[in-house]
């Protein structure tokens, strides 16, 4: 019978079995401290020579980091730390003893750990991102869910490179010629919309950028969520619903998850306010004041999030972007028609950007005067057209990176680390 | 203010709104019945003549199928049927009429069907079928966070053909060479669970088959789950529980739709039993007696699977299969070395292979044995073999496919109205 770490509370005084690996190991004479990790959570083991049999002193003595144990023991409080347990050690087996675990103590650079990511994951602070990475998927299906949306999957093989195949990996695919890896999937959500009202896809996307930041994977998560009779207001609503919701899931859940990555829930926690909004007009206006050049018209780029963030406790919504810089299937703003009815939604901290959304054209006139004015072929979008053909409405829609999020809630530096198995230009490996 | 059909049991007597498009229309002189959709269900707004302005009037008689609407009017029960739910009209407008919908009440071809997918899905049955889709993915990510899974992303972009490439899309990717689109990331996650004890991925997966059955898409997505100190017993049991726990979720949740799609409930409700267990010799020695010719050493047919299970009400376990047709990675039992530690989950109802698991061979000498045995390259598997040198312990698990258990549960005949956007040899649009 297998106890959980994560259970000890419910078992103070009782006799329990762990199953799990030596993380660390320190000794003091007679007595030896094994640090285990189960993947539920950490444990100490306090062996005391006196106690046990020469036999299992003797393999407490031998067993080496990342070895695989099964330790039986008395569950106590821990002698100075409150809701912090200890086993008393009273027998002990090692499945299969480790040699030489190539990641020790010391440290490495980022490209051996890279290579050895299928060891690298069993440390603490990338334990400690799956699991939040984990909770965040969870906080983000279960606030969909009881805002009425449902899952959608989205393909993954398109058949057009819509919006220019620079950045799309290609697939030859039968007879069909090239099939390409999508971007995203909200044009597919948007037809979705007419049958369920509101959904998501929450899957892989695939950039083949030869972009080398902190901030850029060639194959990363995203959600997109679509709803009907949803307008721009209201869908700037259910961005914040949903990111407060991440906010308070995880400060809820992850305590522990949080502690190890010395992440600042003090500064979590003011981000679960009302989020501050501006145009991109007022946008650029304050970052002028700030001592920004961007120009009027420009995108902003990652040192400019920053500054527009760095004083502000909650989240920065960006909304109503001049509409040469956003794609065909933006809405206008009928008060301001050379604005979008779009919004970026800007963490705190140096998150830069998590969310992009906006209301979508529902008039076939107007959609395809614009797809002509991109120089974009109306034949690749006719089906698109056709949502806008048979039963119209007004809708709106937002997409969120996952290891955006998760490299935001966390803190961690590199994006890297916030994906299990990271695929970038120059590694595809292991 | 917008009121979802779903929720209507709580607005009797109320007036509300719903927005949404017409779905059917029948007149009985000066009354018109509105069959109206609006994504989270159905309902009839009944107009009269006498009750309503001529203008309104005008535009219901006008309204057209798959037009988008807004109708505001007063709930009642439906005068016969039991929570059933009418709405008189007082108020309607039409957002966009739509005119000649191209899906029309008759008969039409599934490759006209299919070109037109993105329309096709607001039929009534493609509703069903895409809101229990989605009650299966809840019933999954719920059992499994249940028994301590957490959701541990694998990659799709792998770097080795391990398994032959004659299945496998492949992608040109930067300097590196090609990489090729997953079939499964049951490797991935074994490394994982030394990371986080148990966890399951949840995503597309590829296969460049050129098959053309009733069984096969070249995308489609696929649950694999694995956890560290389950043995052979335990995955079974995990099968059994998760696939009874979704039979559960989607009774109590998904009546309207089994309802809509025509499922034989009862039949469901049955295999809430326990399931019934062979072992591949065991099988094989059914199908003879009921007329089979399988050899003893094959693999079981569609066929067979039908045979196997045309009299069970529960689903059925063959375990144990020849090591010979059964992939390097599985244990074999022990007690008969000749035998794999594995199992496949075949559905009742003509419903075919659910799920495949095994116990997953920890030795790594027996491993980089059995990898030289069938030709393939050790240097390929280093990383994989290190999780057996550092830390090994007992582990199993299992994938199921999702479109076969959306299959299995709508009791829908062909798999490629079980995911929204089907792709298959021949088709990569819309």
């Amino acid at each position: 019978m297998q106890t959980f770490t994560k259970d000890l509370a419910h078992h103070v005084g009782e006799t329990i079995t762990i199953k799990g690996w030596l993380y660390n190991k320190r000794s003091s004479g007679p007595i030896i401290f094994l640090e285990l990790r189960d993947g539920s959570g950490w444990v100490q083991a306090v062996a005391v020579k006196d106690k046990v049999s020469a036999e299992i002193w003797k393999n407490v003595e031998a067993v080496t980091q990342e070895s695989s144990v099964i330790v039986t023991g008395l569950v106590s409080n821990h002698p100075k730390k409150e809701n912090i347990f200890e086993i008393q050690l009273t027998d002990f087996a090692v499945i299969q003893l480790a040699h030489d675990y190539p990641i020790a103590k010391k440290d490495h650079g980022p490209d051996f750990l890279m290579e050895n990511r299928h060891l690298w994951l069993r440390s603490k602070n990338q334990w400690a991102i799956l699991r939040m990475r984990d909770a965040i998927i969870t906080a983000i299906n279960e606030y969909l869910h009881s805002e009425q949306f449902i899952k959608v999957d989205a393909p993954i093989f398109t058949p057009n490179a819509c919006e220019g195949t620079s950045t799309l990996f290609a697939v030859p695919y039968f007879d069909l010629g090239s099939a390409y890896l999508s971007q995203s999937g909200q044009l597919y959500i948007e037809a979705a919309i007419a049958s369920v009202g509101r959904c998501y896809d929450f899957g892989p996307v695939f950039r083949a950028e030869k972009s080398k930041t902190k901030r850029h994977l060639t194959e990363f998560w995203m959600m997109d969520a679509e709803a009907a009779f949803v307008e721009h207001d209201q869908n700037l609503a259910i961005q914040e619903g949903l990111v407060r919701h991440i906010v308070r899931h995880c400060l809820a859940h992850c305590q522990e998850e949080l502690t190890i990555l010395e992440r600042d829930v003090e500064k979590l926690k003011k981000a679960d306010a009302p989020f501050t909004r501006y145009t991109y007009d007022q946008a650029i206006e304050k970052l002028h004041e700030l001592g920004s050049d961007i120009k009027h018209g420009e995108d902003l780029g990652n040192d400019d999030e920053g500054l527009l963030t760095k004083d502000s406790l909650v989240p920065v919504f960006i909304e109503k972007w001049p509409k040469e810089i956003k794609p065909f299937y933006m809405k206008l703003d009928i008060t301001d028609p050379r604005r979008a009815l779009n919004d970026d939604l800007i963490a705190t901290d140096g998150g830069g950007e998590l969310i992009g959304g906006s209301q979508r054209e529902e008039n076939v006139d107007i959609l395809v005067e614009r797809i002509k004015k991109e120089g974009l072929n109306q034949a690749d979008y006719e089906w698109y057209l056709d949502l806008r053909r048979y039963g119209a409405v007004p809708h709106s829609g937002f997409g969120i990176g996952l290891e955006r999020a998760v490299r935001w809630i966390t803190g961690v530096e590199h994006i890297r680390e916030c994906i299990p198995f990271p695929r970038t230009i120059g590694r595809l490996k292991p």
